[in-house]
């Protein structure tokens, strides 16, 4: 199985990822990353969140503030699948309701990378930011 | 050929082009880079620059304000590969001395997606940002 399948499956994956991030929905969140994923998220460390366990800790500030009632939905996904890697890049909807009345166009940029482990894609990586000037 | 040799070719790659804009030398940044690239940069657009000539583009500028004696040099690369898509992580120096002495930790996190076209690895995906508080 690869090309067309693999990126359907990967699709649905981010899509449930990004779901679970709305939802606040924490192991979900997790449940398809690597022990080692690499984060490079929109706050620091400037060298990135390292490993599932630092990871896992920058979920539930975010969870925080987005109960302010901000959103987190995916407007566009691109996937590009090989047999056992894979990467992909969306842009998101990701503010409050005063964010984008300031800015309409903000929008958070994502990529992620996978790899096919014992027969199952997992995030080994993911690189979340904004656009600044 | 895949695994070492792919990561192998796909570091080299990516080290040319660092040095490539380092030194300013717009066709060396552009030599392997895909008609259908999408570049989420430091700076807007939010929606990224999309096909080979708006990646172009993103340059001149970078060149024009690298030369008040800003470095862009690699200090560490993770390259993932398949046989025919593979991905990378990165954090590089790209700044000036007045900005890394006002923060010593500013790393550029840059991350990118290849595809192997006709034999030959291709840059199709760049997201480069810096960490905000």
């Amino acid at each position: 199985m690869s090309g067309v399948d693999d990126e359907a499956e990967i699709r649905g994956l981010l899509e449930r990822w990004a779901r679970a991030v709305h939802e606040g929905d924490l192991d979900a969140v997790l449940d398809r990353h690597s022990a080692d994923i690499v984060m490079f998220d929109v706050p620091p460390p400037h060298r990135g969140a390292r490993g599932i366990a630092a990871y896992r800790e920058t979920w539930p500030g975010f969870f925080e503030w987005q109960r302010q009632g901000a959103v987190f939905e995916i407007e566009s996904l691109d996937v590009t699948a090989g047999a056992d890697v894979a990467f992909a890049h969306a842009l998101l909807r990701c503010g409050t309701a005063a964010e984008f009345a300031e800015d309409a166009e903000r929008r958070l940029r994502l990529t992620v990378g996978l790899r096919r482990d014992d027969g199952r894609w997992v995030v080994v990586h993911e690189h979340h930011s904004f656009a600044t000037s």
